[in-house]
């Protein structure tokens, strides 16, 4: 480990895609449904759409056009309403929509991410910080035994990741200088972003997050300060 | 359990006096000072005035006043820049100094807390909510084991309780509605500006918080939805 990561004392995570695999666990939920029309959708089609859509595409604009906050749940019930439509899923039930659309708080964490953070919260802070709002990372913590030291988010500053103030406030709240803390996500953009602003970065390789190995960010760039394959191997390289 | 209680769905905590004990432990730190000055000091004085005039009024004054907010890690060294004077213990180290104001990141929970906590936690979201900011709260919950689920502060908000927005944003980032949180502390105060935003109250006695039981608020009021001895009898009483 070298000097620049011993300094490190706290950690913030991304959580959609790097801690929890949002697309297995969607078409989990969408398999699942007890509906006729159900059994003839594509999931991993709907994942993707409600993903890339509903979620990325309304960040991104919201980032783009104002200040706006619309809570991440919000967003999802949005953009479901549209695919229900677009899927031919008009057989659903107000319930089981209400439901389909509290998938995003029962996420299932990748096979190492529960162990990988247990064994990095023993020696540093271990935190979220998302673009999902407070209620559904503590719902999500609760549901599959994420063990977060604090739950930050972008809903508590009011604007989404990537916008800068994000990662200062986080830093500022865990009563740290932003070299004390580390970025880990799946994604380059984030921690280019969390560099930025001073933070160090981590990234963990998720090859399976969008079904295509193609789509990942799989290769670490030279200013990273870590590339780790895992939560597990994350916590090797941080010596815990 | 009656029909208003089983709606809950979280409990937010005040933390200071009703999960930890900062008497007792500011007399500890204060006590195993290695200074022949500190030997001459009457800690239980200290820590009372530290508290009282450190904390209690500055954030009295800060809620009549205005709306500028510190941290209270800073009002805590600003106090104990006045008391190291006052009580003599002009030969205590910057590093000491630093150190003892650091306890407020170390307070012991009273010996009920991390486990009626647990208990709680099994069944309900369990969070703070309290003046001390997110940093000290998070220290405090990996030195001590607090289960947290969420760490909420009213540093998020940049206003100290019992200013009622920091009631009504805990209910907004827990995605409840009001209703469905209850307020937990050893103080009437707290739970009285709680129930004006209409969450649920639960008091805790907390008989040794001052060292005196004449100070402690013992006694229940009809309004309060539940009064406890202790954590393990408030998660008794929540059927937990």
């Amino acid at each position: 480990m070298n000097e620049a990561i011993s300094g490190v004392r706290a950690l913030t995570f991304d959580v959609f895609g790097t801690v929890v695999d949002w697309r297995g666990s969607v078409i989990s939920a969408g398999s699942a449904l007890k509906s006729p029309a159900a059994r003839k959708v594509d999931w991993a089609k709907f994942a993707d759409r409600w993903r890339m859509e509903g979620y990325r595409d309304a960040i991104a604009r919201a980032n783009r056009e104002g200040p706006a906050w619309t809570r991440v749940d919000e967003l999802h019930l949005r953009k479901l309403t549209e695919l229900v439509r677009d899927f031919g899923l008009e057989d659903l039930s107000e319930a089981q929509i209400h439901d389909l659309n509290g998938v995003w708080h029962r996420l299932k964490p990748w096979p190492d991410s529960v162990e990988g953070l247990q064994r990095l919260k023993k020696r540093l802070i271990v935190s979220t910080l998302s673009n999902g709002d407070v209620a559904l990372l503590t719902n999500m913590a609760k549901h599959s035994g994420l063990p977060w030291d604090c739950v930050l988010s972008a809903e508590l500053v009011g604007h989404y990741k990537p916008t800068p103030v994000v990662y200062r406030k986080a830093a500022e709240w865990l009563g740290l200088e932003p070299s004390q803390v580390m970025m880990v996500a799946a994604h380059t953009g984030d921690l280019a972003a969390a560099r930025k602003e001073g933070l160090r970065t981590a990234l963990v390789k998720r090859p399976l997050e969008y079904g295509d190995v193609a789509r990942a960010d799989l290769t670490g760039e030279a200013w990273m300060d870590v590339v780790a394959d895992d939560m597990n191997d994350l916590a090797n390289k941080l010596g815990c």
